[in-house]
């Protein structure tokens, strides 16, 4: 099952490596991972997917918060969570592939992004799951290169993730 | 200056904590990373952003391809890019701010990913800086959170990233 890890951490040189550093001494592989800057210049936000169950959350979850550069941890349970990915594909297309691809944009909400006679660059930010299915929808036009950022999210309602404090 | 580098590595427990293990004894701190899978499940796909000059991107680089985790290295150039962040935003919205926020939403090109009496959770993939013009736009609403992915990039026209061998 995914466990999903929203850490609140300085924006310091170094504080990545003893993040992943930690998971990787306990041989819990990362699935996915997403960095980046917050509303507070000094502090970046990390989303971090992990395959394991409850109990490896909760271990990973009291080693991070020993850290010294970590200002919070929350393990969000997927039930409330609204989840979104964002990929970037480039697929074969010449004129013959063009018009399907483009309908399979429209149906997915897609954006593209770039085109040349013989490519498109296509952009889509939605679920994991959903992402996954434009991977799957677009294969048969022979992807030349895609690149995923990795799962970053938010609690759905007006709660927010922050509003955990780490413990003391 | 920012560069980029997108790294193609084997999706193993531990790669990620010798990627940026390198970068923090080298003292170069990482502006936003993003990690996601790729056409090849047992590969994953690094776009890492450190503000730096081309010397230094240089030597980067030359230390990464010493990694036996490291298939492929690339510095790609800013010009030749489509970069892509992904940015979710809960803001206070009651009646009074919501159609005003609705309308920024409709002249960004955002999406409504959730809505409560108070709050709208606002999703939007765009450029780094157009991202960024969003956070301003949606400043004067309250954000009680945001989370960002970190930016991925793929280059403009047919070619791919992929296309360099790591240099043996």
């Amino acid at each position: 099952m995914k466990q999903i890890l929203s850490i609140l951490v300085e924006n310091q040189s170094g504080v990545l490596s003893r993040i992943s550093g930690l998971f990787s001494r306990r041989g819990y592989n990362i699935e996915s991972l997403a960095v980046g800057i917050t509303e507070d210049k000094t502090l970046s936000r990390m989303t971090i997917v992990i395959d394991g169950d409850s109990h490896t959350a909760e271990q990973v979850e009291k080693q991070l918060n020993k850290l010294i550069d970590v200002i919070k941890v929350r393990r969000i349970p997927q039930s409330d969570l609204i989840q979104r990915e964002l990929i970037l594909l480039k697929v074969h297309a010449g004129q013959n592939e063009r018009p399907n691809i483009v309908n399979i944009c429209e149906i997915m909400g897609a954006k593209i992004a770039d085109i040349t006679t013989t490519t498109m660059t296509i952009e889509l930010s939605d679920t994991p799951e959903r992402v996954e299915l434009m991977v799957e929808l677009l294969r048969p036009f022979s992807i030349r290169e895609m690149v995923r950022t990795g799962m970053v999210a938010l609690q759905t309602g007006g709660g927010t993730i922050s509003g955990a404090k780490k413990p003391s």
